[in-house]
């Protein structure tokens, strides 16, 4: 299949693009180079050094004798998304251009504003470019469990059967998000479920859990490393546990640290888009899938970075600093996950495993986390209203996010 | 107490501002005129002439010795929303400044993107500024009953207890609505109830039914009056019969005509606005009003049309076009609406007292409807994919909604 990844010099992107090229398909990808630009705007970087976007163009090409087809541009123009479905022609779309960090969004009105109106613009060209010029193509949408907050019911995917007042429907599962973030990826649901009711699309929203790890089996080489983000703002909780314990700092659990999520390995997260990709819904199907293999807590996480520390000669301590966030610190927490196994999703990693692989990466790069040691303690507080930046204190960022236009690909730096 | 309208200029926001004077509060109000744009872009007018907005201040210090502040302004810009609410530190605040067109909003790409974007990024910039100018202040958002759809169960006021898999929980009623415009709504609500968690700010969501009426007991001369739009974007199902029957032109309930939505008179919906003005809820309380009285079908309106026309010599026929939208034609329907009543919310018209007098304004006013008698009949299409507008048949607007920009607040037009 001929398959499209929006945002594919991220995170994800990236190793999902080796990896669908690994089972055959054809790949092409956009980015606007954002994610590179906003790291840096909060004075970090990634942990694995990360070639600029032609070099890793040239590096596949080197070691698996393929073609990436490359756009570069940004979502919030209509024309470009146009122009890229119109030449292209996908068969599949697996949309993960998105701002996708909760702490960035909350830093002030400005951060609110741009993730909110980012995401729901790039979504909604999207949609309509499909209608457009690949009616038949199936839209791949990354959404985020975080959708759902913390009911205390079991969560569905996506829909649920209820009874209310004598009366029966299949209704969607509420969504109580945690940030502005969060409810962009809400918003998005809403605008996916639409666009497929109205046109007949076919669409997969997958409700992704936490993503832990840096490898899967297409990386082979250095120069085909995915980003490793340690910082406050982009850094998940376990890449900041992990960062700590190597830099020499106490691992820092918000709160109470009974926050539960839903996880997933990086190399299972890939399986699970391909396997969306490879088994399209019907035209006119809106198909919910929550993607996450195990909940685990905040305070789990940092047990166990503590205690694989150990391993390679660490000794952190373990510190609670109060919440940033305002979430429930202790809550029930059992989302439903059977859409993924239906299509013959198997869990390939265990969380202690992939721990002990990003310590040994991270203590390999130790040099360039040292160099932004500074950045992984929390600074933005949802509690406060922010209409300048919160950011001061470290290096002061521009009032107004960096605007997504065009930038420099550069690299993120050469080992330090 | 002092309460500032947002969006003051239009069809509820000046009975509101009537309304509130009347009752011995302090009235200030904000607006960018882009209705008055946006209502020529499509090629219509209100059926009942409107002054400029300075005009209608002058009336109101002529008539009722009061003066009402203004901001001439666009609150998809902060600095401007913030500086209205540090100069005016209102008690309460009534905001009614977004795109309130679901047809519009189906028009293109375009138009999808600046009708979600501009309501998001209002109402965000709104929470961002009550929060640091004024955080006790109450604000009431509205909402639409649309954001609800129509489920197969009656239909909460916001919330819901329900249980699923041997729990209980009481969680937000699950949105479904039916064009992007209606979409935009639901996620002002998210952004709404999220930053009244996180900010302990306070906020009534109003649910609107469909207003119908022009006219409210402060109108008492035509300089007072509120606009009336007929076309097919900017008017009402009721509005565009009414029109239709004076114009001499069938009435047009699209498809099967079952489609039921609730309703409310214009001066009852002031009545519960007032209301909830003038009954806060606590600080980190948000609270939810499905705010109509009674729900009618299409047919029913449509009938109902007919029949007071004869009252006026008039003898329209009833023809049902293909439905333009993606809707159940045919469906349950039944929402609570008891909040309001709690307050001592009491309905004070009849729909069909009303519609009579609609019929007596618009015969008056005939010669303004004869001059627009073109835009009464569908041309946006819920099915159609359109990246390029498709009023094209009429008159062709440019290819991006006009700004949303400061424009003239000329009057529109005197009585032809």
């Amino acid at each position: 299949m001929k398959v499209l990844i929006t945002g594919i010099d991220g995170y994800s992107g990236w190793p999902l693009a080796l990896h669908l090229l690994s089972r055959g398909h054809e790949v092409v990808g956009l980015d606007n180079f954002v994610t590179r630009r906003r790291v840096r705007e909060v004075g970090s970087w990634s942990a694995t050094p990360i070639p600029s976007f032609a070099r890793r163009q040239a590096v596949v090409k080197e070691l698996l004798g393929r073609e990436i087809g490359f756009h570069r541009g940004d979502m919030t123009r209509f024309e470009f998304v146009r122009g890229v479905l119109a030449t292209e022609k996908p068969d599949a779309i697996v949309h993960l251009a998105e701002q996708r960090s909760a702490p960035y969004s909350m830093i002030d009105v400005h951060h609110a504003v741009a993730t909110q109106v980012e995401n729901l613009t790039g979504t909604l060209h999207l949609l309509y470019a499909i209608q457009e010029c690949c009616p038949e193509a199936h839209l791949v949408k990354m959404g985020t469990m975080g959708e759902y907050g913390t009911p205390n019911l079991d969560i569905a995917e996506g829909f649920f059967d209820i009874e209310f007042r004598g009366r029966k429907d299949r209704v969607p599962f509420p969504r109580q998000a945690g940030s502005w973030y969060h409810w962009s990826k809400v918003f998005d649901s809403g605008d996916v479920m639409f666009a497929t009711k109205i046109w007949n699309l076919r669409a997969t929203d997958v409700m992704q859990g936490v993503i832990y790890g840096i490898r899967t089996p297409e990386i082979k080489d250095d120069r085909l490393l995915t980003r490793f983000d340690f910082d406050e703002t982009w850094g998940t909780a376990l890449n900041r546990f992990i960062a700590q314990a190597v830099l020499g700092l106490p691992i820092t659990p918000y709160g109470k640290g009974e926050q539960k999520r839903g996880f997933i390995a990086l190399e299972d997260s890939m399986q699970s888009l391909r396997l969306a990709v490879e088994n399209p819904p019907a035209a006119g199907e809106y198909r919910v899938f929550n993607q996450f293999d195990e909940a685990y807590s905040v305070n789990a996480l940092a047990e166990l970075a503590e205690r694989v520390a150990h391993e390679f000669g660490l000794s952190p301590t373990i510190d609670h600093p109060p919440d940033p966030r305002v979430e429930a610190e202790q809550h029930y927490y059992h989302p439903l996950h059977d859409h993924l196994l239906s299509l013959g999703y198997r869990r390939s990693r265990a969380l202690e495993d992939v721990v002990r692989e990003i310590f040994h990466d991270l203590i390999r790069f130790r040099r360039r986390l040292e160099a932004k040691r500074h950045v992984v303690l929390p600074t933005v507080q949802w509690r406060l209203s922010n209409s300048r930046p919160a950011l001061a204190a470290r290096a002061p960022p521009p009032r107004s996010p960096p605007p997504v236009g065009p930038g420099e690909p550069t690299a993120e730096g050469p080992t330090v």
